[in-house]
């Protein structure tokens, strides 16, 4: 069997990503669409909509046939470990092509802006450090270099989030010589960043807005959403009582700032030195999380990069614990659910997968693992008793079947 | 001007407090009242139901002269260390009697008490660890040695608290010969554990129940409450919207024992190796804090004792931050009000008074005050984040004057 691989964050699952799916099995005639998808959280240091089994459900339901959990540690980080954590675990799979959404649709940007980055490496690293001296954030000192190097011209504008993002499959995929063919279909929607929804495909970021505004499932919505995220969406609720959301989380982070001494707090994976006096300054003068990012947020630092900060700081995932994971190693693969083909490409290729294939947390578990259960309950923390152990649960009873 | 002291927690000061402190005053022949009064976390290991200013303001309205707060390092342990660290804060403080309530009234019989333990303080030990060997809750090991003893007989009941706390008192007096009278006075009211209301004097356990069962003061309340505890308890409530215990830190204390290893839960202070396996299993498990507590308890451990670990957990104390303070130092006094009176008597004995007269938190601060600021921080936790602000400021604006 041949499987098409999708990096996904599914928040929620939505039509725009029904066509991704459909043209990708399309564009390279694969058998089987297998998803590598965000858990708890997010890319951009936010929590999820839903939990990952609710989202992983509805994929299953309307086309994809297996679906991974991307690391919480791969997960939430910049885009470059985001893009590399992603296509590792794809090629643990054995999948054979990789198909992403960009604003061109164009291969050959991506493939020749991997080469001019390749051959211009050293330059690239000047380039970028130049700007970080300067007090600029990642994004900006990372836009710099590649407008220097000549990589911001036309179609292919490294500063759209979705070719950054694809950037980083392509040379992950190139680096490594992965049998993994790279393929690319053009984004129909609004742009990313959008937030008005029209049509009946429409942004996440859109959709999101929808939901979070209205405890029900609006018309507005329900019009960007196939039939099955709608059924799962609804499901999520009825046993959450919510959607997630950051202001939710920040009674709880708020607690744990107030409760660190500045020492333990600059023990947190993404708090670097210096940081800690002003968080915990601002800490206690925030009165919800909008506030506190702000108040926090400086040049040097994205929106992005505090949020996912403040992810660590609430999961508590410690410096130590990240720097005991190895680079680049993909230690199993969490399987979070699958269709009767998901499970034939799985029985076909288990002999070469060289991972164990793990579907819920357990005793001396690997410790990439352990950081996925604790951010796993600071997800559910926001839910009443009755419901974080229910939906708890469903972590340790394995993957979604279809 | 010659001051008595009293050992409180006032939660809340009710009318046996004020017949205390006026027999107090009466069989010590003082100028003036000075009270050390646990903070936000009492003896028993629970939040007190109201913020430490509101409490003290209703004392100093209605005949305290001074209060002294008891550092939470001091007030959040078993009785011995309790009452040891209270008597050294009112040594430290110069007064020059101590006036405890007690079962009998007899001050003889803890004199007498003190001296068989102190006589046979070998023999006390062997018979303590006799049974704690054999599993005995701290309590009943020193039920069963101060029995071997014969120190339970007749009026002297040492399984009685408010015993228990005044054989400690009398005990730090005379192990320390600090120039300070003790005096005890018989307690009027109904007995310590107590739950039902009657007549004008009430247990505070049974005025707590009728507060936490109800969102206004009852009548049944009131009437055993002064004037200045009603008023106080009302703006409390009106400020806070809520009488602080332990169901509403559930969500922050499991949301903190599950998104930690359980080697950072053996580092708090409390946490006994083994424990945190316990702890970190039931804390999934548990639907609700007295859950928990139960699930928890074993014979080796009080309700009390694990209580007391929990706020521990709580408000992130480790057993480092225990060790860094040297035993038995008093480092500074907490003033948290003062009435005209008070202000005199601290006027005349400052010059006497060793230690550093603090007010509210600052920086470099004394590690023993770093742990008081992240126990505050802890118990205003469940307020909105509006009414944390408010009822934080208190902490740093100083004392209450009267």
């Amino acid at each position: 069997m041949k499987a098409c691989g999708l990096v996904v964050e599914y928040n929620p699952f939505h039509n725009g990503h029904v066509y991704h799916l459909q043209q990708a099995k399309k564009v390279t005639n694969a058998d089987c669409i297998v998803a590598v998808m965000s858990g708890s959280f997010l890319q951009r240091g936010e929590p999820a909509i839903s939990d990952k089994f609710h989202r992983a459900k509805a994929a299953l339901q309307t086309g994809v046939d297996l679906v991974l959990e991307l690391p919480f540690v791969c997960a939430v980080q910049h885009s470059d470990l985001f893009a590399d954590g992603a296509v590792r675990i794809l090629h643990e799979c054995k999948i054979s092509a990789l198909c992403f959404g960009s604003e061109s649709g164009e291969l050959s940007s991506f493939v020749h802006g991997y080469h001019a980055w390749k051959e211009n490496k050293t330059k690239f690293d000047i380039f970028l450090k130049e700007k970080l001296h300067l007090g600029y954030s990642f994004p900006q000192a990372a836009k710099y270099a590649y407008e220097k190097l000549g990589l911001t011209a036309g179609d292919f504008d490294l500063t759209q989030p979705n070719n950054i993002l694809g950037f980083g499959y392509v040379r992950a995929i190139m680096e490594n010589n992965f049998p993994m063919e790279p393929k690319t279909i053009r984004r129909i929607q609004s742009h990313y960043h959008d937030s008005h929804l029209h049509g009946n495909i429409a942004s996440a970021t859109s959709i999101r807005k929808e939901l979070l505004g209205n405890s029900e499932l609006t018309t507005k919505a329900r019009n960007s959403l196939p039939d099955s995220t709608i059924v799962q969406l609804d499901a999520y609720r009825k046993k959450a009582d919510l959607w997630h959301h950051w202001e939710l989380y920040f009674p709880l982070l708020q607690y744990r700032i107030n409760t660190m001494t500045p020492e333990e707090l600059r023990q947190i994976f993404g708090v670097d030195e210096g940081m800690e006096y002003r968080i915990k300054k601002m800490a206690s003068k925030a009165m919800n999380f909008a506030d506190l990012v702000r108040l926090v947020k400086s040049k040097r630092y994205t929106w992005t990069r505090i949020q996912r900060m403040f992810v660590y700081i609430l999961a508590n995932i410690k410096d130590e614990e990240m720097n005991r994971l190895k680079q680049a190693e993909i230690p199993y693969l969490r399987i979070l659910g699958f269709t009767e083909r998901g499970k034939a490409f799985l029985n076909e290729k288990k002999k070469d997968i060289a991972v164990p294939l793990v579907t819920s947390y357990h005793r001396d578990q690997h410790p990439m693992l352990a950081i996925e259960e604790k951010a796993s309950h600071a997800y559910y923390s926001v839910l009443k008793a009755e419901n974080k152990q229910t939906l708890f649960q469903q972590e340790m009873q394995g993957p979604v079947q279809i």
